[in-house]
């Protein structure tokens, strides 16, 4: 690992550190368990677990910082014959136990090759089983004030992003309530690798905050089975968004990584039913017509 | 249509009804639910659902005829600029209820080129929960009968394919325990398409007798919650293969198909478990262990 390289790990593993130790605060019950893993091709990782928490039913919040041989697609991409890359970040999904609190999704990274090409990515989308309005204008604007302290053009541009990256075409519908989502950024005419650096350290840091927020604010609310049957219908939509569109599960997927690891986004239980659409006037109903693209959840 | 086209998509919904009616008696209780639907971009099908019967939990026996442009990857394979296609053909899952009856998996399709370039495609497909071995060498057997009626090379190079194509990488698993699997199979030096859409045709026709023998001789075997659990993690892999690497699957949703349709492979439930892994000598270690490739099934 070179300096930046290094320091790009420590960072994120002090951030796995400081979110774990916050999700388990909000929970007040189930400890993550650690196991660490070595990936053949090079690198490794410390995959993090919570599962039958009080308010978390399964979830990961995971590092790694691996390094190898590219899968021959991305070398296609690049145009190049050989080289190694370099991937570090942190990971997170957290599905809740309770319907009423929405499941998370975060991923921060920077990624290098041997030739110098680096760069950053990352995103942080919210995935409500049922939509509450005021809960989404709350999760936009932490997004929006952290983008607007690095540049105005981010949150305008990352929320569409997201919109369109966490989106189910054959569903025609969004993952859940979006958020931002940005990827190859990289040094230009306004800003040093620095400054990405710091928008991208900044963005993993308002994670914590932000969750356990709607954690604490909705853990308590009532549910019956009929709500956690939506739930386990929403969670299936979220198994097809990882497995058929999710790049960094494809990513993951196709560079060996710990399948254990990759796969801790999948929630405990999901359900197919045929042709389901819920009664016209339900919150269910009302949920599934506001998973859409370009919603302004700010001024909802 | 063109005759030949004409002619397959009238007896792959000859095939669809006879299997249906199959089904249906040998469940007992649950009847298909029917939906004709049209493809914008040309033709459309016939989708059967079966749900909560005595025996099948959830399953589709599907019959489609579409046509129109192709996805543009596939010109890109097939070295074309512009192009029609048609594709037509019966699509089966079937998810039982009881985790001692195996799901069950067959495709048998006819794709044809406005260039006139066609082929046939398909295979069939076994997924215990709880692997058998008298009922996974019935099962071979069977396949191994219709394909040596038709090329001694047939069931050793198709049952090699299944072995490769139902295969998670990921979970270095199989499926299940393979079957047959076919693709671009088309006329040549020793058959004329009339000799492999024959082929095809008897493929299609053991499918009925094969399945609701095993419905019967497993549908009263007794079975606890700790099976039950167990046939959700089975399914959960089920799911990982469909969505991450089943080519249909991909085809359908490249081409705009109908979701519902498509989806219909889905079981009722799956469930992920962190880590999971089943405790040494136990019949889920046992199912585990046979889950490989190359296993000769017949003299098991």
């Amino acid at each position: 690992m070179n300096n930046f390289q290094s320091e790009a790990a420590e960072w994120f593993k002090t951030l796995q550190d400081s979110i774990c130790k916050a999700i388990e605060g909000a929970d007040g019950k189930a400890k993550f368990e650690e196991e660490l893993w070595e990936r053949p091709g090079g690198g490794g990782g410390r995959t993090r677990v919570i599962r039958h928490g009080d308010v978390i039913a399964k979830g990961g919040v995971n590092f790694s910082a691996v390094h190898g041989e590219p899968p021959q697609k991305m070398l296609e991409v690049l145009k190049l014959d050989k080289a190694n890359f370099f991937a570090s970040g942190v990971s997170i999904v957290l599905h809740p136990q309770s319907p009423m609190v929405p499941i998370i999704h975060m991923n921060v990274r920077y990624f290098e090759m041997s030739n110098g090409v680096y760069w950053f990515g990352g995103g942080i989308d919210l995935t409500p089983h049922y939509v509450v309005d005021a809960d989404a204008r709350y999760f936009h604007e932490q997004l929006k004030a952290v983008c607007d302290k690095h540049h105005a053009d981010y949150y305008p541009k990352f929320k569409t992003w997201a919109d369109d990256y966490f989106y189910l075409p054959h569903r025609q519908e969004t993952r859940g309530i979006g958020g931002i989502f940005f990827d190859h950024l990289k040094e230009n005419e306004t800003q040093s690798k620095t400054d990405i650096w710091n928008f991208v350290k900044d963005v993993g840091s308002i994670f914590a905050d932000t969750y356990t927020h709607l954690m604490q604010k909705n853990k308590n609310l009532p549910y019956n089975d009929a709500h956690t049957a939506w739930q386990n219908v929403r969670r299936s939509r979220y198994v097809e968004f990882n497995l058929i569109y999710d790049k960094g599960t494809k990513f993951g997927l196709d560079t060996d990584g710990r399948t254990e690891s990759i796969l801790m986004s999948m929630p405990p239980v999901a359900e197919w039913h045929y042709n389901y659409a819920p009664e016209r006037g339900t919150p269910e109903a009302e949920t599934i017509a506001k998973l859409k693209k370009e919603v302004d959840w700010i001024s909802i």
